[in-house]
């Protein structure tokens, strides 16, 4: 009887427990997590904030119990201290644990950045149930909070704390907020929260916070410009770091980027130690360089795959492509594969010559009077005439038109053989050349040229 | 100084008269159409009828004046009635035209199936400007319709009929409308008509007209059953037919689907002439047959290939996916590449084994409190692996589902290939697991059976 030991318990961790007990089903898989829940939806955890989700329950999409019913173990508020590969065995909690089959996926950590006075009260991230229950709770008695970075997360946040009438300060390095993105999108973002919430949300942008105010509890803080900004709480979201150090510890190799290295079967250096999830680096399709990106949907896909293996099976997983979305009311915003910043950064490393286009064309036939602006951004490669990425915003629907554009990348789809694609036309859902094509007739003259 | 003439107005003609003057700027352009209107879309009668779109003039995406400001000579209610393909001249209302290059965009008429007394007065198809005038007009002043036949133009003009407040009746051969798509999502519209719209509508399904009543105006019909349906005016939407006639007269080689046969570069048999549009028959990518399928949206991509090669440029145009989208209110229907009933009938003439599966899912995370069910059928070939085609309907969003497999099956995708689909992911425009992916996890057990 094969016994498979899980460390993490979010997204990828319990993927590979449901899915390796689909395909033993004599296996004994025992999951720990030093968290209080498991599978549970931390994407969700700002429409809980927001109201939009009353119950957090809601979250929670199983429950230790519906794993106990398939012989599964769910171990909560366990911590895994150290791995010991030459002996097949885990320490959680001090306690000694077998192994045949070991699966990191001990997810990634919400990054605080040195600033002063960092660990007084009502400094918030973002991860875990109790953070959601945390932030929900102060909000709502709140009249003010201070943000810190400004990426996917704190834009879903941001329309929370406006649901919860909050007034807004938001500290931000760039210019505009979502550096995810090229430029021209982040401004139109940036036009689109001040011409419509301006009066709520303040940006302090091209700046840094670098001391919180406050004795016990945050009071507010100071920026490297010398502004204080005053509020009742502060919520920090500056980005993630890999859960790694065990894996470290125990001689597990980590890649470039901080997160575990695996080969495109989930498996690390060290033989029986697999792993899968926000705690590992992943291979972009398009550059063919390591990044590390956390998606509960890439969790899953790499979950599967892992269990696969794991179990005996055959699987690859070539890669992603980046692709992320996210919304601020009724503006959406999506990227997939590589962002012109990003292209032109590594334009020498991976031999390409970008070329982009930005378009501006309504999602809808132009008489249709629903009709809403979007902006599609495309990114292709001069010397092959391939596709490198494509951005879209705005109130239309712009990000079905993004994951058109996410096929074509895992093909390593022409300009030439885009501009030809036939996507369905009628005039609710499409002028009869839609955006993406007309971005890609303009392309081919540049890429032509 | 080269002379084309092109004949016909509505989306394939205009489009090559306006790249030709890009390309040439000297060319003498003369497009002679036998309508009273040009450039104009179709496609958007149904929503000027049900009054969405207040003005006619907002379907007219062009003016005749916009033309002649390019120096391209419009001539509207002219007809051809003959081509002279040895002397390289077209006779335009007994008026004789030379040309250098003639295209044909001749279009599309509305068939009108074989029914005693259709020529009553008030029976109505759709196709020109003036049948959506004549169709409103007569729609704002009756209390009911009987609607022959049910395709997209149909389901489209229901939703109009029904703002106008009239009862409907609909006399259809199948079970189930929208013989396009396979039976589980007919049925699935059918239920959403009923349930939503019953008292407003009747079904008279697998039953035909066989003959219209009325001395002078139409008054009611009766069907194949022996059923009597009174009612105000009626509709006919029983498919259409190219305008293939002065082109077969002149020699032009017509395809097996009754439309005039070009190459990929849209040129006919006979030289220096033409044809792009609803008037020819296209290449099916996935099955390499050939169809007719009229689309503003094909239509355009080909005038754009016509236009690139008549003025001495290279592209060529491999062919459709056969996609098309169409709304009833909230709910969409989506369709791309062949359905599994096409795939069975044709399976021993391609050589395929298909297989398919059905997922009924949410389009958005389960928590979000304005997820919206939806259904993606998918179908593969089990020999290969490749996709063949998809389909989606629902209140939620489908038709953005169906677009990624568009790009899919432009590149031959394998489900192995597709399930690993990096599609952008949050809460508010998927699950961890979009639809489609399940759907494809789904499809790859019956392919590895």
């Amino acid at each position: 009887m094969k016994k498979i030991v899980i460390i993490g318990g979010c997204a990828a961790g319990p993927k590979v427990a449901a899915k390796s007990r689909r395909m033993d089903k004599d296996a004994e898989i025992n999951l720990y997590t030093s968290s209080k829940h498991i599978s549970y939806s931390a994407c969700g955890l700002p429409y809980f904030i927001g109201d939009k989700v009353k119950n957090i329950n809601n979250l929670l999409i199983r429950l230790p119990e519906d794993f106990e019913k398939e012989n599964i173990h769910i171990h909560t508020k366990k911590t895994c201290e150290k791995i010991l590969p030459e002996e097949k065995a885990v320490i959680v909690d001090g306690e000694r644990v077998e192994y045949d089959e070991l699966v990191l996926a001990t997810g990634a950590r919400a990054y605080m950045p040195n600033i002063k006075n960092s660990n007084l009260k009502n400094i918030f991230t973002l991860r875990f149930i109790e953070d959601g229950i945390n932030i929900k709770r102060i909000a709502q008695v709140s009249k003010s909070v201070l943000m810190v970075g400004f990426g996917y997360i704190a834009l879903e946040m941001l329309e929370a704390f406006l649901r919860n009438n909050l007034k807004i300060y938001v500290v931000e390095n760039g210019k505009y907020p979502m550096s995810a993105f090229d430029i021209e999108l982040r401004e139109k973002l940036y036009k689109y929260i001040t011409e419509n919430e301006g009066k709520n949300v303040e940006f302090i942008s091209q700046d840094t916070v670098v001391e919180f105010i406050g004795d016990d509890c945050f009071k507010g803080a100071i920026t490297k410009r010398g502004k204080e900004i005053r509020a009742d709480f502060c919520f920090v979201s500056t980005g993630v770091r890999p859960n790694v150090e065990i894996a470290k510890q125990a001689g597990i190799e980590i890649g470039k980027t901080g997160a575990i290295k695996t080969n495109n079967r989930m498996q690390t250096n060290i033989e029986h130690i697999w792993a899968a999830g926000d705690c590992i680096q992943k291979n972009c399709i398009i550059t063919k360089l390591p990044v590390h990106i956390t998606q509960g949907s890439i969790a899953n896909k790499e979950g599967r795959v892992c269990a696969i293996n794991l179990n005996g099976g055959d699987e690859v997983f070539d890669g992603i492509l980046c692709s992320t979305a996210t919304k601020f009311f009724d503006f959406t915003m999506s990227l997939t594969g590589i962002t012109e910043k990003r292209a032109k950064s590594i334009k020498n490393i991976v031999g390409i010559e970008p070329v982009s286009v930005i378009v501006n064309k309504l999602d809808k036939a132009s008489y249709m009077p629903d009709a809403k602006p979007i902006t599609i951004k495309l990114i292709a490669d001069k010397k092959s005439g391939k596709l490198l990425g494509a951005q879209g915003c705005g109130l239309g629907d712009a990000d079905k038109r993004i994951n058109v554009v996410t096929s074509a990348l895992q093909k390593g789809m022409t300009v030439d053989e885009f501009l030809h694609l036939d996507l369905t036309y009628t005039p609710t859902t499409s002028g009869t050349i839609d955006p993406l094509l007309t971005a890609s007739y303009e392309l081919k003259k540049l890429i032509d040229e």
